[in-house]
């Protein structure tokens, strides 16, 4: 079992109801009886909205778009709206973030959290207009704060905006991640070792191909990122109400919402194509979460090559060193273990799986809405936090620390096999065959060997053995 | 980005210190250097250990074990153990869980967890001794409370006996749900009602066999999660230290411990097979996760029955009805949703995601250890917390208050063309697809049409269409 | 078990040699020693290379622009070189294609398909010379066929190519999806019906909308594969040879065989920005597979609502008619299902769990190459086949005779009491909720109930029942 | 693009009809009209039916059963019942499995399946009674051949039996495995080497244990598989007809039927306890796959660690050598690689993606059936079949052959700063630590620094040192 909220006890109460009945709200809090009843309703994973400030604050401007859209068409009184503004832009701020109570998984599609958000910014409004909490004749959560608007247009749109606050932080993440691998890349230039394929040695290149190739494949991801994935998340489909109709809207509301949106958030927001379409159809995330999901896996991927390459000290590879950052064991005396990269592949684990999550729940849309948009607004924002977490934790903790084992990379390169391939242009593939098997059976060194059966003149050995001209193409020719 | 533990801000620090140095500890805080050190290197869940409570006291039984095998075997003073042994108990009774600061996610494979309970476990005991906080000579965290342990042995055997606790609160929630179909099956023992095959029409069952069938299938999981998932989870590797040879432990220590543990917890602890598998094969998560995901897909296909056959009240098949657990929406007056069973859809795909990681992380295992398993900790006790959560909102938020519309049921039955089926051994396959065929054309029903054609006389016809005669085999013979 | 690869059993052989020793090989194939190894140590899924033709298609493509580059380069002889092309002519003319049997699923990161191909195409080659088969002295598998190439770059690069041409087709079944929904969407621009969110009476629409929606959640897929996906599939490592170093070619090589192949495939085929990490990087893929299955998961929703829209006939929703494909039920006369659609689920299902796979493959690659590439060419071969198919067999066997039941959508419509919320306006929020309440207890209509009271007169009413006032925002004044 | 089957060209036709009219039907084929229209309409994987022999034997044995019940009953003519009993005892002898000729994925839950054997059978049949093929007057596919039965009953009964029969294998695959570890375990039992936690350096073991635990996780699999898994899957809805109701069979026939099949098959088939619930649950294929998938994790695993410590030969680990397959690389003379364990982890990973589509399919469930079977029977099938088969060739061609370098072995071990926690309880933690640290900075041996501070006298040393004594608990005094 994992803890839930605690509601807190309290010696007053207000008396709140709604269409099912009446129940005693908590004096001291902003949230209210719909509010109450998805907490009694959803005990289950114990992780309020709060988890996300992201989202309640994308929530809160929503909120400020609508009502001043309203106003602005006539349909809120101006005193409502300024109340509405006032307290949306508190949260904004990171007040009452603590009055978002409702668990992230639910049912009703949004609903309950919908209604947390119009139930606070009702009281907060309510008391800065001099009323009591409660007194919702002044300022209603459902007709002023929700007006002209539906779970199923705000909800998804708030999701987006959230995860595009969150997208930013994203981008920044794997770009300094990036550059600080293009650090090491340049910082480990010349350090000649060998390349392995299927974990067998293979042919040589300096530890900074390695390197730079791992800043090469994220630093793939960050314009997909930034231009695909930032052009889905600014498609809402605000103003199409219940379900893209807009039914019961101003003509005129959906271009104003959208535009007003767009201004207090900062963010290029606009109108979905087809709003029936957009109210329930989620794969916008399937693709992101897809492509959050391409960058862990390259992270995943690169952390187990940083562990292999930083493997022993003695009984593993021992090419590169990573800071250290814990005491590794209690019972092993020295040990430092690579827990960052560790950490790294278990949050790509992670991201995987809600991966699947979000698929199957987007797979599980029907007719007109999608209800199980809350557990996929949850893992969106799992994922998108825990991978620029993970991300802005490798930077720091682990890649910018990492030291290189230069003489032992290099003794590895000299005493491998698979230097023969560099030599086969030159002695020929019957030749080099030989020596590569007359070498593994003896334990002897390639070079040794080539030397001893004065199959090459020493200079043109070295030559061919400059580093420069071991990890790119050459013409045979040139060599000698 | 989600919210993350924050460190309380405490005017005076002791100093305590490590392999890597020395680092200022808040003095009011249990937990020491190395829990500091895991809360700054992994800023990432935001979900701490003490999210999930059973976890907490099963690491403290863990610990208070292995001091009393210790002390019996002569290892541990008498007195550093009955602190030890205190300050465990009143972990398991509650106190200090808000000391298990530590990430759910982290590197180290669960070392940071371990050196977390050693810490929090030797300044509860010390404070008990008359010592300040922070003042290991006379109780080590180390030394101490971790003696003839590792985190190899110590973490994975906590996770087995957490998991347990909250697999008996499992059994006992799908006993009393199942228990709960079977009351409803009864009550709607009576009603007739189509049944139906890929969403068309088929042949006549009663709604108290469609509910009785809910129960079966859930039925079936219980004898299976009661023996082979107990089973999977009692055998530790505790004992067997960092990769299970036990290197460093008393030969008779092994076998004592788990003896203790089996005591202190109630459980049926025993001994791992082979304690150097055991150490590293995350396989039984894999098995316990792939059998909650199996009960979470049987909940899943039921929520949606559920959903299905309340859908309505005018435009959907309207044979039952949910409870109103709250109002559905304030832009559509009236309407009440299936917001419980949406909500166990979707714990359903968090299970089913969480069952992808849960084997990612489980593969990932390498050589003596697997290093992700805090993940497959985190995400098992996520699955069975929230399974288990499920089950009790739906039974008492749902299916208890379940009400059938019998009336619209038989309608809906008697309105059917599947009738035809029933009829097919006395009338013949050829008149039926005949009946079927004009039915469907003038929208007339099929007994309308029997009659009208004098194929079968009204006795004849009411025999047949009795309820018993429809939902079970029959002899032709018998009913005419 | 499965069916596994039935080698042909034949009384002439003749013998080939490679590292390991001699092999009789039969005298009619064209595939040689490498080849039978492989059939020898891969027997496993019982799908060979030759199920996905573009595959063998792009390999030989491949194989013909390097013979072709390394003969511009002076390194290759004219007269290999022709037969080598010659002979790659014939196989991408469709010749041939039985003779690539190695298992899809290989170890040896395709090493075993590369040596099929270059296998097969030297024999080709030499018939084509006047030699007998196996006479590799005048056209070597390796040294000629597989010249300055490793399976490492070969590999990869064909199979970018194969799926560029599987590309193409999925684009124009998408493409022809979604206008064949655009052509039903007009043809039910004026069937009012109503919307369902939660399975729920909502608020009307048309199933024009409808049909509309399902369109353009498909539309808006077609211009990202066009750009995104093609351009992941154009980039190559080509010339890199073993570790993407392109150790052993000749400087000008590379450049000019990507160009060769780009004229050769007639695809705008170019470099990858960094061949090191172009060899082992698979996020290309696994971002591919993200947007096949964001396809997938719209076409499952597209189908659920198709199956529950044509539910019943009598005891479902039954708002539309799917074209009947084979009989239904052999026990229930008339019986019509819903196959097409079912098995689109079932395909949508299928790419989901292939994209599990190809990701648990991309995640597994270790330093400098990807292994497990031979896993994620065939399940990307598998998924952008099957989403190809189930678009065309859904557009031809299903959409284009999907005729709607207009009178019932209308009646369902006018019966509903989600009428209400049109209303909501004129007649006020507590009129309508206490009409709504009305409705459902007595099973009357909600239009019967307010012209009863005579809430509204007989011209607003009508005005606002109008399908075009109800199915998008108005003002209320413009009604009255 | 796949490869589709290919219907043979064929000059003459019979022609046949259904429901839906009448089509052209070669000569020479044994199937009908209904399998005609089911090729036509699932062009999808290019899998036929015939992929999976035991399916087909499995259908064959269901529909012979239902032949005999039915002739017991009086129901059935004898001599049809005898044509029908001839045809399957052929199919079952391996004859006409050609003629299974439907796609692998379909819709209609299997009711295209269902009559490719009903009219197969039919027409051999008819054969065997000196009847043309397509005359079935004389004995006809759905009245004759289907009597009694619904595809709803027959087909998820012949996917279990046919499970079985392939469950079998696996059990056998998995025995002779653990076997094959357990002789190279007591092979390498004195070999001393070190073992490793988080891939660093960490205590002694032997590589004897190492191989041992290999095969003690999969032994622990062999009971659950043996016991859990056939009990899963012995349980069928056979006589539950539609929708479990058993509608319009014999009250005598379900339990006679299944009788039957139990004999005909030789396993130990009953009936399901709720043949309701029977008829959609598909909870036992979830487990069943989770099992297979557990099986696969720890072989993908092991497969890691064998790539692992053969890595090298120079720049690796390289502690044992995996025998050679097949030549590893054309462009790297004497390169030789793990292509079988490399293959091993494909399937892993492709059993892991099939448990996803496995249960999504059977989340999709509704009511009372579950229409995806289909892909659920073909993943299945796909998963046992590649489980049983990747255990076969990596015990014939990869765990069999397996060396021990233990030369290699003992120096790593001996050189390793590991030893010193086996010094630990003899020089004090304090000295280890330093000593550790300062083997660490100079490159030295621990052993060579503990003698050269003389710490321990070498008898003491040697003692310590003596493999028995560090692979294991020892108490302290005992060893001085």
């Amino acid at each position: 079992m994992c803890i839930l909220f605690d509601m807190s006890i309290n010696k007053s109460y207000r008396i709140e109801k709604d269409l099912l009945g009446t129940k005693e709200v908590p004096d001291d809090v902003y949230y209210g009886v719909q509010t109450l009843r998805a907490i009694e309703n959803f005990r289950l994973s114990g992780i309020p909205l709060s988890h996300y400030p992201d989202f309640v604050n994308a929530f809160a401007m929503v909120k400020q778009a609508t009502a001043q859209a309203n106003c602005e068409l006539g349909h809120l009184a101006k005193e409502k709206c300024e109340a509405i503004k006032k307290a949306c832009q508190r949260i904004i701020a990171g007040e009452f973030h603590d009055q978002f109570v409702v668990d992230m998984i639910q049912g009703g599609a949004g609903t309950s959290t919908n209604m947390n958000a119009n139930e606070v910014i009702a009281n907060i409004g309510l008391e800065s207009m001099n009323h009591a909490k409660g007194e919702y004749q002044y300022l209603d959560p459902n007709n002023d704060v929700n007006m002209s608007q539906s779970t199923n247009d705000t909800y998804p749109t708030a999701i987006r905006l959230g995860l595009l606050f969150s997208h930013e932080s994203l981008l920044a993440s794997l770009d300094k991640l990036t550059a600080s691998f293009v650090v090491k890349a340049n910082e480990f230039d010349h350090i000649l070792k060998m390349g392995r394929t299927q974990l067998q040695d293979a042919v040589p290149m300096t530890l900074g191909q390695e390197f730079k190739a791992f800043a090469s494949t994220l630093a793939d991801d960050l314009p997909l990122l930034r231009s695909v994935a930032a052009n889905l998340l600014t498609a809402v489909n605000l103003g199409g109400t219940a379900i893209g109709t807009g039914i019961n809207t101003d003509p005129r509301y959906q271009q104003l919402v959208v535009k007003k949106l767009a201004e207090i958030s900062g963010q290029p927001m606009k109108s979905s194509f087809d709003l029936v379409a957009a109210t329930y159809d989620m794969g916008d995330f399937v693709l992101l979460s897809g492509m959050l999901k391409r960058t862990a896996v390259k992270l995943s991927k690169i952390c187990n090559d940083l562990r292999l390459l930083s493997s022993g000290p003695r009984t593993g590879i021992n090419e590169i060193n990573l800071p250290a950052r814990q005491p590794g064991s209690s019972i092993m005396p020295g040990k430092v273990n690579p827990v960052i990269p560790e950490a790294v592949n278990q949050i790509a684990f992670e991201i995987i799986g809600n991966d699947v999550a979000i698929t199957m729940a987007s797979e599980a849309g029907q007719l007109q809405l999608n209800v199980m948009e809350p557990l996929i607004a949850y893992k969106m924002f799992d994922s998108i936090c825990l991978l620029s977490r993970a991300m802005d934790m490798l930077r720091e903790l682990c890649i910018d620390g990492i030291t290189a084992n230069a003489a032992h990379c290099s003794a590895l390169a000299e005493n491998s096999i698979g230097l023969v391939t560099a030599l086969n242009p030159f002695i020929g593939y019957a030749n080099s065959t030989r020596i590569a098997k007359k070498a593994l059976e003896t334990g002897r060194g390639v070079l040794e060997l080539v030397k001893e059966e004065n199959l090459l003149d020493e200079k043109v050995l070295a030559d061919i053995l400059r580093p420069e001209n071991m990890i790119a193409p050459r013409l045979e020719s040139v060599s000698v």
